[in-house]
């Protein structure tokens, strides 16, 4: 697991509040690096700081940069989210696509971006083309427009409740998680001829269905190598008796 | 899966903007139904009209209530978020499990409320002792105060990503979760008793901790009552050549 903490980029930002209330925000849940891109207020700001509450040094120790190139010196990896689908060539994933990606440290050890545009109108194109991928925050069709400081919210809650759940984990700890699917496969392979010998798939013709329910358990299970490398060791002690039959 | 949107309760709110902001994250999410009780600004509130953006609708149709317990009239179940651990008898669960329960039915097609007391004290114990049950949002150690108005969002889009994943999970709708832990407890006393004749567990010393990672693969899948007859088929077809050879 990645014990990794991104840094929070806030672009064009319009209100005092906002930047106070998301520097609370990465406060409560365990974040410290912000960073300002041509903030629309003037800076330092004492109504920034009355409404971090507890948050003030971050707030304190807030970089402020003229352009957003600047302030991605030193960062592998950013992120952008975006309210509204982008016509530019540019991969866009979820909220929780992300905060996997940082928990899993799919990114090796990067130093990673995540970066909020203004209140008004977001990131401009020239700013979205700095980024590594685009990230949306899921909402109800009809209104999906966040609060600045609320899409911050979402973001470091997210992350930090997984980076949590992670760490209630005991078990997998300091286990590698598939990336390589071949290892599942490899398995759901196994499993198949097993059953099929067996005459487990009746009738014939459901038989994609049921390989579909049974393959998505073992997804839903996210399994590390160790743990396929066990299931595979259940599965060749339970059908034994039957190769030593055909021996 | 329930479609069941919970009334959102705000208790003793002293800003007009916490209650704009909590009805634009509540539209974000998917959820309409406000009541305030006892808000410490005049009401109807044209600052907390104009933050909603378009929540609009949510804020003219909030209900307004003298005393929670009036507020609470016809609601079967009802979740207080609170930051302190409170010294009352009262069984305390995170943000995550709650969000679980109100998706997963668990309590069966009830009237759900889900209540936020006010930003400098929250919640009176008199009020806490109206409720079924406390929630707190975990955070880091060092600031475990919350905005409002972020405490809201964290609760509506941890709902929404819920009920999300749960859509988009076309293969399990409309099973029923275990809810009752004998059936999948029946399941690893028969995948236990199939490996312990064969030998699986060596050196038998390591049996225990190898149980409970097995256990942990399914406990994680999180498995329908379906998923776990099917599972018990494949145990049976697996080892199914060993009965006859018994026989």
């Amino acid at each position: 697991m990645s014990n990794l903490k991104p840094i929070i980029i806030l672009v064009d930002t319009q209100l005092a509040e906002n930047i106070g209330l998301a520097a609370r925000a990465m406060y409560n849940f365990g974040l410290e690096n912000l960073s300002l891109v041509r903030p629309k207020i003037g800076w330092p700001s004492e109504k920034a700081e009355a409404v971090s509450v507890d948050a003030l040094p971050i707030i304190k120790n807030a970089k402020c940069y003229d352009t957003l190139k600047e302030a991605l010196v030193g960062v592998q990896y950013s992120y952008a989210f975006t309210a509204r689908s982008r016509e530019m060539d540019k991969k866009e994933i979820t909220n929780e696509e992300v905060v996997k990606k940082i928990v899993l440290n799919e990114n090796q050890n990067s130093n990673i971006a995540v970066v909020f545009g203004g209140e008004q109108s977001g990131l401009t194109n020239d700013d979205i083309s700095l980024v590594s991928e685009c990230v949306s925050i899921q909402t109800d069709n009809l209104f999906s427009s966040l609060n600045l400081s609320h899409a911050v919210t979402v973001f470091c809650h997210s992350l930090f409740a997984l980076q949590n759940s992670e760490k209630n984990n005991e078990i997998r700890k300091g286990e590698t998680r598939v990336v390589d699917h071949s290892k599942l496969h490899h398995f759901f392979d196994h499993l198949e001829h097993e059953l099929d010998v067996r005459g487990f798939f009746e009738p014939i013709e459901k038989k994609p269905s049921m390989l579909i329910k049974l393959r998505n358990i073992f997804h839903r299970a996210e399994l590390s190598e160790r743990e396929i490398a066990s299931l595979r060791g259940v599965l060749t002690s339970l059908t034994k008796y039957r190769e030593k039959q055909e021996k």
